[in-house]
């Protein structure tokens, strides 16, 4: 028996759009009347969510599609899975919606469990977590502990106070209360989009145009050869490439560089792989140079790529100082394993509400699904499935297939199209055949399914994506 | 029949503390074993909310405190409202849930219908709705629109494209892409702790130190002498002073002020209140001086201070630009009414989410139960009926309840205490003696209990009150 077919008995057996658009009739109006309360230009389609079920999706023109898109990334078992929805059951639940507590002056009994159950599937070597409510929010609290857990180091430890000079001028917006430190990101890096974060993110200009942002530097991410077996050696180049580029900034940029921010593969800005040795290098320049280590795990992260967490592939030695996740956990906030990440005194890293309790329980309830289940195992074999069917396809039509990526890495793959209008096309056609599937970066094809996509889904997406490329010829 | 015990029937009939300690032995060790998970320092107690009811909130050691603090002001209907519990058992709850959607690209058939019910509540004058998921997050989504529409209305309107060097230097983080642009706030602000959003705030340095923030000015805000109705002149004067600032730092600052923030009564800054004339006068400057007006209602909001919106007391002329949302809806976002807020193009304003359903369908649930249960006159009512009372134990005490202030603002209620100390004592003094209830900036009480809190409530607070202010004599 499926893992699908465990949860979803009466999924769908095959994807079906009766519309000859998408959005058919339905959809278009619903839409314009939504466009009066919400700017609803960005919908794809208004989707039915009673009616989805598993790995499909459901609109309301009566369309059910094979979803390989997955709420961008961020829906971890499918659609109505029986285990969440249990959760709406719980007192555990019941209290998180209805008695939304702030965690911090007023936690719940049930708190240290759920965080518990999160820190069960946590990166090797994080024991920690703090929670926020998205992936930049998660970005820019990690932010915060690098940059007091930076300046306590420079000032000499927890034990050190604060000068009366930090005090005033903090208040002014001024150093040295408030001191000029940077976040060292990459090209092509998507981190979030509010200002710290989208000061970080450099992948489109559409998500950056004016709005003020702080002077922070960029570096470049590799660029690789595929398939990589047979580009070791300019790679690994590129990769050298890169560091010096890493280090010369962090050495030479007028603000002192406090953290170093990396996705271990840039999902919006492309699908750009870092590699084993890449990522373990930064590890070493970033203690040379006490640099705070922060991996980005948003999109990465619990389970797509086969492992918990991507950059568990680069068993990087030491551990990363901070990792942060959002997505596919329905809930956000850091890892971390060094108690100096915790600030020397309270409600320095502090909010209102402290993360949101109703997410951290899906998250917990996620989590134990992937363990009980064994879905990394599952993820692996229909990844390594699911690639080799594309790779038989991009013998086929090497045009429409170029850079086939995420060898090895779950069902986190992408790939690219000679032009951003014939990967839009290819998306367009694909929906109307059956499949909503997601675009990266300006030419990419990424596809996110949930976790338990299976076999059958890849036979049933592997015809559907043949039938639409031959239509592009 | 009271509101509340419409609602709860079995709230209890008064507080009761077993305990000799807040928290007790339970309490202490529940916050120990949390702290190996969770920053746990900033713990008042550890609640039980399957117990907690109305305005009662319960802790694990037994104990039932009436509760004058409510998650530091944001649960608006009391503990375990039967209209919110009803909420789980709905298909659009099950969704939101279960089936996290990304509403930008894929709105559910419900979001319309939920916005729809939000926005019934807006402030006059506003029309549309963006949604967030924290205060902080809520203000720095309304920074983006106003940079965005400030920067607008520079390039000539939304037909005007992008230039190649704006195209180019945003991804550089340099202007003209990324221009410098300023938010004014006040001091003594309050607008959240993320680093645009740090960068307004300025209540106390604990926000904000180690941080780096923008060069954003802050202006004063009015100081006002008590009772208000016989200090007019020394007011009004105070607000010509503060306004005057506000102009120069306009007209002034190195970095063009794009947009300016104030909270109709700062709240975490010591429950200090602006007068009508002077957020009308700020309007006036605004469009003077092509600013945009964000009021950030984010603890104002949802009917504490009897009506929905604080700032509708002031009835701006013509409506501010932006209101922001958050605490007491349980959900986050602004307001705004001018369609120009509405970027040129899609994906500007945008992120993976674009709100939480489910937090989104609480404040709808809300907002419904304020009008028809009419519970913005209930709140006036009990607001003049304790605000009475506490002018008695002014009158008897002087000393513990100089400058008490909020007469006419429902339950939004304070007054300062002669020092530090004396008012953290009350505090916890009043939790031993079974009331929870906040404190804000160095020397003042706020009181900031649910829409639901009663005479009845009242007399019990007062009575408790004044026991624990003899204990300070």
């Amino acid at each position: 028996m499926t893992i699908s077919s465990k949860y979803y008995p009466s999924e769908p057996a095959k994807p079906s759009v009766v519309t000859s658009s998408v959005p058919g009739p339905k959809g278009k109006e619903a839409i314009k009347e939504l466009s009066n309360t919400f700017d609803s230009r960005p919908a794809y389609f208004v989707a039915d969510y009673d009616k989805s079920l598993g790995n499909y999706i459901a609109d309301v023109d009566g369309n059910t599609f094979l979803d390989l898109y997955a709420q961008i990334a961020s829906i971890a078992l499918g659609y109505n899975n029986p285990k969440l929805i249990s959760l709406l059951d719980t007192k555990e639940m019941k209290n998180a919606i209805v008695n939304r507590a702030a965690l911090g002056n007023f936690p719940s009994k049930e708190l240290d469990s759920v965080l518990t159950k999160i820190l069960k599937v946590a990166p090797k070597g994080q024991t920690h977590i703090w929670s926020g409510l998205s992936g930049a929010d998660a970005n820019e609290l990690a932010f915060k502990a690098a940059f007091m857990y930076y300046m306590q180091k420079k000032r000499g430890g927890k034990d050190v106070p604060f000068t009366e000079e930090e005090l005033a001028s903090v208040m002014e917006n001024k150093a040295p209360g408030s001191p000029k430190l940077a976040v060292l990101s990459f090209k092509k890096a998507f981190h979030g989009r509010l200002f710290a974060s989208g000061s970080c993110t450099c992948s489109k200009p559409v998500h950056k145009l004016d709005f003020p942002s702080f002077d922070w530097p960029h570096a470049e991410f590799p660029y690789y050869q595929y398939p990589l077996e047979s580009n070791e050696a300019a790679n690994k180049k590129e990769d050298d490439r890169c560091l010096k580029i890493v280090e010369d900034l962090i050495t030479s940029w007028e603000i002192p560089v406090a953290a170093l921010l990396i996705e271990p593969i840039q999902s919006e800005g492309g699908d750009n792989h870092a590699s084993k040795y890449f990522l373990q290098k930064l590890r070493d320049i970033t203690l040379k140079h006490g640099v705070v280590y922060i991996i980005d795990e948003v999109q990465t992260g619990v389970g797509a790529t086969g492992k918990m967490w991507c950059h568990e592939y680069a068993d990087i030695q030491p551990p990363v100082d901070l990792v942060t996740f959002s997505k596919k956990f329905q809930s956000a906030g850091y890892f971390f394993h060094d108690p100096d990440f915790i600030p020397n005194e309270p409600y320095r890293q502090f909010n209102t509400w402290c993360g949101d309790p109703a997410r951290m329980i899906v998250a917990g309830a996620i989590g134990e699904e992937i363990v009980s289940q064994d879905l990394l195992s599952h993820v692996n074999k229909v990844g390594e499935y699911l690639f080799g069917k594309l790779e038989t396809l991009q013998s086929k039509y090497p045009k429409y297939f170029d850079r086939l990526r995420g060898k090895g890495r779950g069902t986190f793959i992408a790939w690219d199209l000679p032009t951003t209008e014939l990967r839009n096309t290819l998306l367009s056609k694909l929906r109307l055949n059956g499949c909503n599937v997601g675009a990266c970066a300006e030419t990419s094809v990424r596809l996110r399914p949930t976790l338990t996509f299976g076999e059958k889904h890849v036979d049933i997406f592997i015809e559907i994506l043949e039938k639409t490329v031959k239509e592009l010829l």
